[in-house]
C-alpha cells in the first residue's frame, strides 16, 4: 500500500468531535487508540492515498448513524463509510482527520420472505452470511464478488459489484429493491420498495447504488431474491490463444445460451495458481475458459458449449463430472487475483469491461501493454460479460517497475475505452480512477454528476476526494 | 378525457417561438394547425387536464432535438416529450401553450448486435416494431406493454413500462444500458454504456428511466437483449375466491416456479372479454388464473403448477394443448383493459403494486370498495408481480358516478399504500397521481427528487406539472 497523507485537524477540533459523537454513542462504538484507528486507513487498493482518521465510529442502530451524521454537518468533519474494506478502488480509504463511518456492527439479516421473495438487511451483513440464510429458505442471493466470503452487503451496493454470476444473473445492482439512506445531515430518507415493480418518482435507489458512499449512509436495504438454481456444472476448455478463446465465447453468446458463469484465465494467471495451491491445472494452454450450466440439464448444455468450444479451436474440452470436480475449478478462478499477487508481491488489479465482441482486441492489447512495459500482467476474466481483470504483477519496493506498473494499469484502461468499454465493470472508481472517470463520462456527465452529488452532499463532507 | 385549460401564452411569444423553431426544423416538422396540434393534447389517461399545445414538433434528429431544446430553453417555453401516447397516467398530456415535442419520427433501428445482445435505437422505434426485429436474431426483448403493437420505446423508457413479461424477465429499466440525453438546455449527454457491466459514476441512465420526461429528452438508447427463449404454454386455472387464486399465486412463488407469466382476472373482467370478444372463458368463476412457461419442459411446469392450483382449491386446471391455444388465452388477457372500458364507456386504471403476499388483501379490499361506492370495478393483475389494475368502470356522462369513480379510484391507492405496496407498478405518476407519490415517498424524499429535478431542469421547462 502506497499512502500520502493531508492536511490534519487541529487537536482541539478532533477534541470537540469526539465529545460530541460520545454524547450520541455508546464508548465502545467509538474508537480513538491510534494503532487501531490506523488499522481502518485502507481498503485493498494499490496507488491509493490515505489519511490518519480522527476516530473509527461503529454504530449499531440508524439513530446512531443519524446522530454522527448530524454531528459532521455541524462541525463540518468529511465521513468516510466503510463496510468491509475489501474494495479494489480506495473507494473508502480513510482521508486525513475523517470520522471512519464502520457500518461492520450493522449486520442483522432483518427479514427473509419466501413468497415475496425479498430480503431486508441491515448493511454490515457479510455476503455469505446472507447467501447460506437465504438457501436455508431455498432462495438464492446470486452477486457474488470474489471477495463474498468477507465483503458486506453495504459495501457491495456501494461499489455495485459483480462476481461470476452476473453473465446470467446480473450485479449488485439488480438486487436492490428499496433503501433507507442517513442523509448527510442525518435526516432519514427511504426511497424504492419492497414490492416486484414500482415506477413511483425518480429511481433514486439505482443512484445510491454504486454511489460509492458519497451521496448518504445506506442503513438498511431490500433485496430481491431468486429461487435457488439447481447445481451447477463446469466445464474447462484449453485454448492455443486467447483470440480462439474470444471466440468461443462469442459463438456460445451469440448461439444463445445462458450459462452461469464463463471465465477465462490467461497462461499466466493458471500458472500462478498452480504455484499457489498446486491445482494442477493445464499450464501448457495459452487460455482457460470455465463455463457452467445450472440449468435442468446441465450435461445437455455443457455438451453443446464443448463443441462450439472445439469448433473455435480449442485443444481440449472436460466436463466435469460432478459438482465436486465442477467447485474445484470454481476454486482454482477464485484463486486468480490472490495467486497473482504472490508472483511479485503487489498487484494493480485493473477492472475494463469491453462489448464482449471487442475482448479478443482487448486481451491482444493486453499482452502488447506487457511487453512494451516489459512487465508480468495475468488476466482473468469475467469473459461472457467483457469484464476483464488484468493484474499488473509488480514489485513495490522496485521505484522504476511501480512506475511501469502504473502506466500500463492506466494504458489499459484507454485501451477499454478505445474500444467502446468502460474503466471499470464492478469494482468502482474510488480514488485510483478518479482522473479517468472524465474520460469516460465526458465533460457534460461529470458536471452534471458533480450537480447530483452537490444535492445530496452540499457541504462536500461524504467520502470526499473520491470519485470526481 | 376531461380536460381543463391553464393561462395561455400570448400571440406574439408564439409567432416568435414559431419562428425560432422554423429556423432550425424543415418545414414539415412543425405542426401549428390547431385540429391536428389539438389532437396530440392527450394520452390514455381519464380525469387529467391537458392545455392546447402551441405547436407540434416532429424532429428526425439529433441536432433537431437539440435546436428545439436551445429554443425553449431561450424563450422559456415548457416542452412536453411524447412518444405514441399511450400512457394512462397523463404523463404525456400537453401543457397550455407548450412545444409538444414528438419522438414518433426517430424511429431508426441503428444496430442489433446477437454477440453483445444489445440494440441501439431510437426512441420512436414502436416496441413490437422492435421485438420481430430482434426475433429475426434470434434474440428477444422482453418488456411487453399491453399497448405493445403502437408504444414506443421511449415512452417506454419515460415510465419504465412493464407487461405480462415482468414475473419473469422484469420491466423496461432492466433493459436499458446507456442512453443519449438531450438535455432542458441542448446539451448532449451519454450515460451508460454499451457493456454487460458497468459502474463508471452515479447512474443516470436508471434515473432517466421512468423520469417520465420531466429530467431530459431520450435520443438513443442502448438496450439489452436476451436469447429468444422457448415457445410458452399457458394453463388457465379457475378459483371460486380471489383469496383462493391469491393462495395459488403465493404457493406457485414459495415453490420455487419461475413462470413467464402468471396473471389474472376477475370474474368482471372476464365477463367484459367475453362480451366483447365472444372467447368463451368461463364465467362461473370468481377468478381466473393464467401461468405460463417458456422453459424446456413447459408441459412438466404447467403439470406442477396445475397440482398447486387444485391445492390451494382451483375447482378446475386446463393447460392449453399447443401455442395456439395459449395464445388465445393471452388474447383474452390482453383484451382485458378494452373490453372493461366498453363497460361503462370510461374507465380509471388503477396500478397499484403491493408484495404478492398481500395480494389477497387488497382484492378483498377492492372488493368493499366497489361496493362501498356502488361501481363496477374489474381487476385484472399481473399477479406474480403483486401489480394489480383495479379498473373502475363509469358513465363520464354522470357526475356523482364520476365522482364516485375518483373517490374510489384514490381509495384503492391507499389501500395500496397500506398494505406496503405502491401507487404505481408500472404507469408512472403523471397528472394522475401526482399528489399522490408525496404520500408514497415522503417529504424528505420528495425534496430531494425536486432538487434532483431543479439540476437537470433548473428552468423548469421539461413537462412540467407532471410528477411533483
Amino acid at each position: 500500500m502506497i499512502m500520502s497523507r493531508i492536511e490534519a485537524p487541529s487537536d482541539e477540533k478532533t477534541g470537540n468531535l469526539l465529545d460530541r459523537l460520545r454524547a450520541g454513542l455508546p464508548s465502545e462504538a467509538v474508537l480513538t487508540d491510534p494503532d487501531v484507528t490506523a488499522s481502518y486507513a485502507n481498503d485493498m487498493a494499490s496507488f491509493c492515498e490515505a489519511g490518519v482518521p480522527a476516530v473509527v465510529v461503529l454504530p449499531r442502530t440508524v439513530e446512531q448513524v443519524q446522530h454522527v451524521m448530524r454531528t459532521a454537518t455541524e462541525l463540518r468533519v468529511p465521513v468516510v463509510p466503510q463496510g468491509a474494506r475489501t474494495g479494489l478502488s480506495g473507494g473508502a480509504n480513510a482521508s486525513e482527520g475523517c470520522v471512519v463511518l464502520s457500518l461492520t456492527k450493522m449486520d442483522r439479516i432483518l427479514e427473509i420472505n419466501p413468497v415475496d421473495r425479498i430480503a431486508v438487511v441491515e448493511p454490515g451483513v457479510v455476503n455469505a452470511t446472507l447467501s447460506r440464510a437465504v438457501n436455508e429458505h431455498g432462495l438464492y442471493y446470486p452477486p457474488d464478488p470474489s471477495s463474498w466470503e468477507m465483503c458486506t452487503i453495504g459495501g457491495n451496493i456501494g461499489t455495485a459489484s459483480g462476481g461470476l454470476c452476473c453473465v446470467k444473473y446480473g450485479v449488485t445492482a439488480e438486487y436492490v429493491l428499496g433503501l433507507d439512506v442517513v442523509l448527510a445531515d442525518g435526516r432519514l430518507m427511504s426511497t424504492g420498495r419492497r414490492t416486484a415493480k414500482g415506477v413511483a418518482g425518480y429511481d433514486l435507489t439505482r443512484l445510491f447504488v454504486g454511489s460509492e458512499g458519497s451521496l448518504g449512509i445506506v442503513v438498511r436495504a431490500v433485496l430481491g431474491l431468486r429461487p435457488q438454481p439447481p447445481q451447477q456444472l463446469v466445464l474447462a476448455a484449453e485454448f492455443p490463444s486467447a483470440s480462439a478463446a474470444c471466440d468461443a465465447v462469442c459463438r456460445i453468446m451469440e448461439g444463445g445460451h445462458v450459462p452461469s458463469l464463463l471465465e477465462l484465465m490467461d497462461r499466466t494467471t493458471v500458472k500462478a495458481v498452480n504455484d499457489l495451491a498446486h491445482m494442477g491445472l493445464p499450464e501448457t494452454t495459452e487460455s482457460l475458459l470455465l463455463a457452467a450450466f445450472d440449468t435442468p440439464d446441465p450435461a445437455a448444455d455443457l455438451a453443446a458449449v464443448g463443441a462450439l468450444c472445439e469448433a473455435a479451436g480449442a485443444s481440449q474440452v472436460v466436463p466435469a463430472d460432478d459438482a465436486a470436480e465442477s467447485e474445484l475449478l470454481l476454486q482454482a478462478r477464485r484463486l486468480s487475483l490472490t495467486a497473482l499477487e504472490a508472483v511479485k508481491g503487489t498487484t494493480m488489479i485493473d477492472d475494463v469491461c469491453v462489448p464482449r465482441s471487442k475482448l479478443a482486441e482487448l486481451l491482444e492489447g493486453v499482452d502488447r501493454i506487457a511487453e512494451k512495459y516489459d512487465l508480468t500482467i495475468g488476466v482473468c476474466a469475467h469473459a461472457g460479460d467483457g469484464n476483464t481483470h488484468p493484474t499488473v504483477c509488480f514489485d513495490a519496493a522496485d521505484p522504476d517497475e511501480s512506475r511501469r506498473a502504473r502506466e500500463s494499469f492506466d494504458e489499459i484502461m484507454a485501451l477499454g475505452l478505445e474500444l467502446g468499454g468502460t474503466i471499470t465493470g464492478e469494482h468502482g472508481v474510488g480514488i485510483l480512477k478518479k482522473e479517468w472517470l472524465a474520460r469516460e463520462i465526458g465533460p457534460v456527465g461529470l458536471e452534471m454528476q458533480r450537480a447530483v452529488k452537490a444535492v445530496f452532499d452540499p457541504l462536500g463532507i461524504l467520502n470526499p476526494g473520491k470519485l470526481f
